[in-house]
């Protein structure tokens, strides 16, 4: 039998330009720079995106029509879509998904009952597990869209609010030992101010850290290994979120003791919404040793909301994937999870696989070409060249420590401003972005 | 003899990845889409940026390093400039420059003393033009840097000013004529306002059509028949100008009766500035009829100044393209004119030429996708199809204007929800991309 | 009885600092420039905001508890409301009120059964009205949240679509004859585009032309005499909006001959998304003799989406109330909307009040301090001096018409720089700046 | 003899609103909060802006008149120019200076020359404080004008120019402790990237640090104490620059081991381009132990670059002295630092006193407000409220760590929606804003 109307979708590399419903650059048993393909991008699906979004937007009802609005019953549907799921995750050929606890089954009026209700599905994701391999990138815990986290969970000014959502990770950390989870998300939607006015921002931030250290605390003692990850965004839905991007969210987790058990989770889109490009926000995680997983997903730098559109600029994909093979690897144990939709006027069922395989197709070009740079040292010789002046001279001496200001001051005093200015050199910066250009075109080409 | 460091450039379409010393997609004389690629992309030198322009930014001096730094009195230098001006030209293979007045020599104390200053380089161009066959693509008058345009110049709040900038012009369309000027641009760059509290902008702006009526007058006086263009930015240096993008700028043109005569010379950075792609400046330009000519270059949509990069994003420079080829060309007499400067360090003389191939390479590899997307009809066939309703049935009434609200009603009254759904359908946008992506490589593989 | 758990808002001016609870700046007789307040302001109370949105954001289910939330049945409900609206209206003291169609009563299958609920609702309205004397500043058609609408209602590329749009916009204009709408307005949220490359942006701007002409024929037709209003906003939901900014639109209107029988909505926070102050679109609009109505709100110049918070920014107050009063009025028929909703934060009913409160007292004080600096003259002196060298000698003679390039060229060609410099003046804009926080704060004391 | 043609501005707190020409709340002896305003305040003029800047912008030469232009020689008006500043300090009524030791003293061909022309200059401005009492605020080096500085300072990829910053820096702390600069500032206009692709973050991170640590280092070793400090600034000039804004500063801070003898300097105008308000920026850093001093200037939102307006926003002015008040002074030995400029077009002399009343008249507004709200208790007690919940019951037990997930899902389990949401309140948010507006003009209404 057959829950989408399409077939398992196939590496090919056909050239029939008008087509998109093959991969071009994905194949995922292809051994590119040592490792697979499948185990460098470890692609996961978003439950939340894929299955349950509806295309909304803040002025418009749902347009998406899906294969399993047949079933009215809200638990009849939960169900059932972990088959649709399931297939789905086999014909597009991905190894892992991702979930929040609330996009699996609908809540009741307590947290008992809410419990009662996922624990069905889980039973169910836990067996389709089985047959098919799948694993689970990460879960996480929705502490957003319900009305009471109107002004936060771990930040909330209530403290009623603080112990239920310190009672709903709880039994989310108990699923993801259930699914095997490789990483455990927090994304702190509401975990910011609307006012600075009427905020207590250290005592927000100081009960924030209290609560990922008791999920941390509550992992270990019921053996959940997985990597903790803090995702950061700027903005939307607050006016200033907490976890403003990876530098902020870095000297949190130093301030409050977190930053041995926890890691990033970076998203495009969110890089940009802080001013940043995807690079950038990954270059600052690598370098810190904070890298964990990414979002691929991509925005429109002149739209200044969270679009969360499917990845297919290819520039950014490289740029990305340029960290990640500096790196060796998307963290200790991260991957490509798609948090990423359609366009509201991409509503098909079908939309969904047409949207995954650009997103798929482009992070695997964006590997092919760094690997392919990497492999060529071709930006690193410019950038040791570059730095060269540090490896000798004066220059060694600034690095052993052996400088000081005054033996400084006695090298550079009678240096006249032509010295100076020769001690400089051009970086032909244009020709280094045509070069990106020429490995983009010439390590696609077939 | 030789001013320039470096060879003529060559079209040779090598693969070395790490040179940036040829051309890869820019062959001037190969046909595509029934005319010589120079013919469609006629690319232009900007005077300004290529060889007055120190790499100054708000915060630093000129990093440039310039062969005719040599030089230090004004006019033997600005003489001198023309003859390395036109070696670089014939160097890189193009065959238009582009200047402003004040670029070209010194400025006096009086328009007298500035005017035969000018006259001296500007009998020099026009000697040079001869042996070369260089062409002028547009000039134009900075009306913009002397401290006495503070507050604008046609619409300074200062008669003197205003009168002032009229003579100037005078001036500037006389050389014009004699250098040959396919288009004449204004760019406005103080016709706008600090504040909006001290500001009339109604009388501003009938004196900005005013200096723009009696300009034209005056060309067709002495017979300069150049192609009028205004060129629209929405701030920097001011904190509105008035030609805020394509469609503002079209509306003054409509207002103060100036539409016939001028046309829109549209940049990409400027577009970006404005909330724009210039893919959408260009669409609305052509679509109205009113597109003149372009200045390439590219912004960076993270930052929120005029920073005038050469461009090497292939998206932008396609999507230009598209618009072009759909056109049948760069307006009536318009180029690809690069108002570009390399980054503040990539200061060598040389430079120079590198940065302008990567622009150069980067349009003829729009070019060339561009075209072929229109040969394979890949996105029109997209578009006839989507619009397809309105060729028969109601949506032919509508179209001829035979439908009125009440037929309109009659049809719909009774339609259901699910029947409305069914009369739309998904446009499945990430293929689209996907498209593009596949056509940007394979197009430009060899 | 009482819908709504407060007494009726008094004018009282008092100090009680903490209290937001009534008027300090807002007493609608009392007379300021010649007109009573209540008439230079017009007030109206938006229903969508007010009586139905349920402050929902992107990622959070709706806070909102409302006294009618008790009615469960959909249309019990929506006729219970009009009741709570009245008193509503009564106890905050405002005389006007706005509505789009689907606000009112909800969809039924089909248009038929549309209107029959909606036309159950405007009875009670308009019974309302006669006893209430309410007035209605405006009605709209919603054409955007029903996913049909997807890809546009006039501009849909999906003929069944357009012919829907003219369906339901007939009823509204039916409804707008009934309730007395002294105007009618057009926001196009979805009449523009997810992406240019499957787009025909000239097509599409014809039938959005066509939907208007239509509509204003049929309004001619029925006897329905209200001022027709565009409303710009440059994005959100779509990526580029054809309505962009007043420029835009008015653009638009010239070319498509709709410039006679319509005018702007003008809204603060869409004027910032593209670009520009709420003070700004009011200037274009006045001076081009578009200014139609007002939708007062504000955004955060620091948040790139549409946040429509109550207007509480006295600077900004300010500013849209000067060019009103400069213009003797907003537009022919034109109000105050207050489109704006309390923060997600600001649940509970009675923020409705508190929220129009603050709004409607910070348009008092605009009104207040702009007639002061008008009576004053203090702007116009300052204006009428900076631009005074127009008046006689050369400046007189460029605003008669009377000099031209050459008797311009004989005025400046011997003029030295300093002579120049020396013709500008220095606009003291800090002064200026100053001046306003004095007339802020000195017009306010009491 | 007078060197300004202008008269000791006064405290006089009339009401002729259309003078500019004293102060309407700043009265320096005037005890608010239990401290004089001129302690409170500590204003500092910028050297740079006020009697360097010519009023230069990108497209234009400066426009400043000023009472030493009639010096030629650079040395002769450097020297005067330390007159005219003490006469400016003694007639404004400001008790602080600030500068760059470039601001004071053309450069020589080495550093040598260089450090003679600038110990002149210091010379007499020794001499100046003696008589005046003036004390500096803070000085600093320039280290992003010259072009050698292409690439950065301490982050330059040329050891020659880490080295000469080296130099050039420890003769800037040997000025610093002869003036007994209070503050000692680094603002890394360079040190940052134009490009990820050629650039070693971590390197030049640490060659930062290394240069933090060694200037710590010399200035105890030569008994210089001012208070270090580090100002953040997202980029302009660079692409991206290390000290983003605050939370990255701090984070940065820690990770090198900075954070003990370092705090932060915060702008205004900075914070908005980081995507912040300057409220924000002073309160991390104050939460954060951090505060150390403010460069007082304005942003425009809508303007994507470093305009450096005077400060005229009451509302910015009010949320950065709340922090202030709160903090009980601006960071150990901070003051307020008018790092700002006359707008281009207020050209003349006098506009630098204008412009210098209106920005301290606005702070000194800003102190009242926010004294007075702070006086009455008015934000505090309504923060108090609001976090109430975690003084007793469950709260405490949070706060106290008595709680764990399993004491806190016990708790939850069995709460209903409704009673969770019965635990949250509205925050009233508008009433707040209604509320700070009344405190403003009630506070500076006479």
């Amino acid at each position: 039998m057959s829950y989408w109307d399409i077939d398992k979708i196939k590496y090919e590399g056909t050239k029939d330009l008008k087509s998109g419903n093959f991969f071009q650059y994905y194949n995922p048993d292809e051994v590119i720079g040592g490792k697979k393909m499948r185990d460098w991008l470890r692609f996961s699906v978003a439950y939340w995106h894929t299955f349950d979004q509806r295309l909304v937007d803040p002025f418009g009802d749902g347009t998406a029509i899906r294969p399993y609005d047949k079933y009215s019953d809200p638990m009849d549907q939960a169900l059932a879509k972990v088959d649709y799921a399931f297939e789905f995750y086999d014909k597009l050929g991905v190894d892992y998904l991702a979930f929040h606890d609330r996009d699996l089954a609908p809540e009741g009026d307590t947290l008992r009952e809410t419990n009662k209700n996922l624990d069905k599905v889980v039973d169910k994701i836990v067996e389709n597990q089985k047959t098919s391999g799948m694993k689970v990138l990460w879960n996480t815990s929705n502490m957003f869209t319900n009305p009471r986290f109107v002004s936060g969970a771990g930040t909330s000014p209530y403290a009623d609010i603080f112990a239920y959502s310190a009672a709903q990770l709880k039994h989310s950390l108990e699923i993801g030992k259930r699914v095997g989870s490789e990483n455990y998300v927090f994304w702190g939607g509401r975990e910011g101010y609307e006012s600075l006015w009427n905020t207590d921002m250290k005592m927000e931030q100081e009960h924030a850290a209290k609560l990922f250290h008791m999920a941390k605390d509550y992992a270990n003692e019921i053996g959940f290994d997985a990597q903790m990850l803090l995702e950061p965004k700027p903005k939307e839905p607050s006016t200033h979120q907490y976890d403003f991007d990876a530098a902020t969210t870095i000297s949190f987790m130093k301030e409050y003791g977190l930053d041995k058990d926890f890691k990033l989770n970076l998203e495009g889109n969110h890089a940009n919404l802080a001013g940043h490009t995807y690079q950038h926000e990954i270059r600052v995680a690598r370098e810190a040793g904070m890298l964990g997983s990414l979002d691929a997903n991509q925005g429109d730098k002149l739209i200044g909301w969270d679009i969360d559109e499917f990845p297919s600029d290819l520039y950014e994909a490289v740029g990305a994937m340029y960290e990640v093979v500096e790196a060796g690897g998307i963290g200790p144990r991260g991957g490509l999870n798609f948090d990423a939709k359609p366009r509201r006027s991409s509503f098909e069922a079908n939309d969904l696989f047409y949207s995954h395989i650009v997103g798929m197709d482009t992070f695997a070009a964006g590997l092919r070409v760094a690997n392919k740079m990497k492999e060529d040292g071709v930006l690193e010789d410019i950038v040791k060249e570059r730095y060269s002046s540090y490896n000798s001279g004066i220059g060694a001496d600034i690095e052993s420590g052996k400088a000081d200001m005054k033996t400084l001051e006695d090298y550079s005093l009678d240096k006249t401003q032509k010295e100076l200015r020769d001690a400089t050199s051009s970086d032909h910066l244009e020709r280094v972005k045509d070069t990106i250009n020429h490995y983009i075109i010439d390590t696609l080409s077939k």
